[in-house]
């Protein structure tokens, strides 16, 4: 174990095309979607504790920090940060970062979101575990995921160079937004080209250096709110409202890969982000048929494929249908295809249109 | 108003292709499948209630009689008649008309499913009217529906002549079968044929003695059963478990038909026997897309066709399906489509078989 490593997990997002499962008061990360009896945050956490112990710190929204030390009764309640506003990844990851620069100057830390499943432990840790010795380095490493398939959901890595000192690390090119299918298919047949997972290793430090050189404001400010903890609360309150929201992506880590500084670490341990219900469906075991998430004694079908989420205590039959996605929660049901899968954010809209906040 | 004409409105018969919205605990003329804000039941006495008053009986099974006279609350309760258990349809409308024989020799009854909808009363109640002065005759008259299009779910009657005293009225040549399709477009297309919808109109003691003739011993026994009220309890307990299990077309409609003693006065008043979810739908108003049983404001739909029944209080979110059918009770969810709404009693079936009762 790398006493100097440390985790990072920012929680949030909503998830609004897993609704009516994910809510904007209950988000993903929450749930268990895997059907590992374990809840996705929960499923981060204990994937990384091999690697980190506990030094292991979570950044949430304050609706959601209650729920999130709940989930993780192990890790002391102090590293679980609030947000009190959503203000995009930098400035959550870059927090967390300057609260454990403070610790430890030499520290890195790696930050991976709270609701991706891996289905290879081991191999995650053992792709990490590399990262960190090239994030000593002084570079900023990403982990570049072998695509299954020319997904366009996903924006990509271009490896550069192999780094001759690491086992499989390279230089990063640059990284590319969200292809269309055709580029997606071309970046694939390369070989050239990785998922981007937003997983980043770093020294601390470094971190926080490449940003006050892009956003000196940003830099600044959540280097002052972690500086005394006897004052985080107050400096928190008053400084947070003021950062700027932008993500880390294009933060630091465009301009530092467009300035040689990037390394990534290619890696292939069954990354999933479970994005949405067809998602969820591929994630789920299960053969012909209908698939299940909760208790399958409650599902009755027929002539029928798909998934029926079974969030309550009622029985659910379908009946005579094909890729159908059932969602029964206590308060709102949907049902819909798993070709329409990623439309069920319009679904979420109307309902806030409606004045149904309640229910998103 | 015809202070000889009674109405027997014999409510059996669980539905099983309306489930989870008609179940054996409470079956489909307890519902208010038309959205009208009456349930089926209550729709049937507001028909009937002008031509006969409360000269009205219902005969309906031990578990549902609280809920019939709960739902008929001007109706006298003792004109709400409990079989002990199921014997089919001549047993329960022969008691009923034995009843009615003792109060009057001469009255005339009018048989009339609890579980029908019918748009236009007016057209029906003058149709019934003269079935009432056809059946003083001596006949027994049935109610011939014009048919809308080539049902192979119906039985059909073939007319025989014009009954020159009567304004519409004909002989009964047969009584037919549910046919198959070509046969059904054949019977259509040649003007011949009604629906048989399975209203009877005759004098009591014409059905009766129709009825002794056939099967003697189950005249004597229901005339027994009716003989002295004091006594009623005490000989349905003892003579109904006995009593023949036959329906009254086989009984005596059919038998009398060959003889040359029916009538049929044919009618055209928006007659529908609900029996599944797609008739259901296409009885509803509505455009394109979702139709709704229940309050609409629960519903949430795209690019989607159908029938929601809203049957909880929560919210119902339909995306991307056409022909759907949702149907939300407390205890049980079905989703399925029109063109499946004829297997639905296979799920019922499959909920038995699995212990399931309290479903069901």
């Amino acid at each position: 174990m790398d006493e100097q490593l440390w985790a990072i997990v920012p929680a949030g997002g909503a998830g609004t095309r897993l609704w009516p499962l994910s809510r904007a008061g209950a988000p993903k990360f929450l749930h268990d979607l895997a059907g590992s009896g374990r809840t996705l945050l929960q499923g981060t956490y204990d994937r990384l504790e091999p690697l980190v112990g506990d030094r292991l710190l979570v950044v949430t929204g304050v609706a959601h920090q209650d729920a999130v030390r709940g989930q993780l009764d192990a890790l002391p309640a102090d590293q679980v940060i609030a947000e009190p506003s959503p203000r995009d990844s930098m400035a959550a990851i870059g927090l967390a970062a300057a609260i454990i620069e403070r610790r430890d100057p030499d520290a890195v830390i790696g930050s991976f979101a709270a609701d991706h499943v891996i289905a290879d432990p081991e191999a995650f840790r053992a792709c990490v575990t590399e990262a960190a010795q090239v994030a000593r380095t002084g570079a900023l490493v990403t982990i570049g995921i072998e695509p299954d398939f020319a997904s366009t959901g996903f924006g990509y890595i271009k490896l550069g160079d192999r780094l001759s000192d690491f086992a499989s690390a390279h230089g990063v090119a640059a990284f590319v937004e969200k292809p269309d299918a055709a580029t997606a298919t071309a970046y694939v047949a390369s070989g050239d080209y990785r998922w981007n997972a937003g997983m980043f290793v770093a020294r601390a430090s470094v971190v926080l250096d490449l940003l006050a050189r892009e956003l000196p404001d940003l830099a600044r400010d959540l280097r002052a709110i972690a500086a005394d903890p006897e004052k985080f609360d107050e400096r928190l309150a008053e400084l947070w409202p003021g950062l700027a929201k932008i993500a880390i992506d294009h933060a630091i880590a465009e301009p530092a890969a467009a300035a040689g500084k990037v390394a990534v670490v290619p890696g292939s341990f069954g990354w999933e982000d479970i994005g949405d219900f067809e998602a969820l469906s591929s994630l789920l075991d299960g053969a012909e048929g209908i698939k299940v998430l909760g208790d399958a004694g409650r599902v009755v079908s027929r002539d029928s494929s798909g998934l029926v989420v079974a969030g309550t205590d009622r029985t659910v039959a379908v009946l005579g249908l094909d890729d159908v996605v059932v969602v029964d929660t206590g308060d709102a049901l949907l049902v819909t295809t798993t070709a329409h899968a990623q439309e069920v954010k319009a679904i979420v809209e109307a309902l806030k249109a409606a004045g149904r906040t309640d229910l998103v």
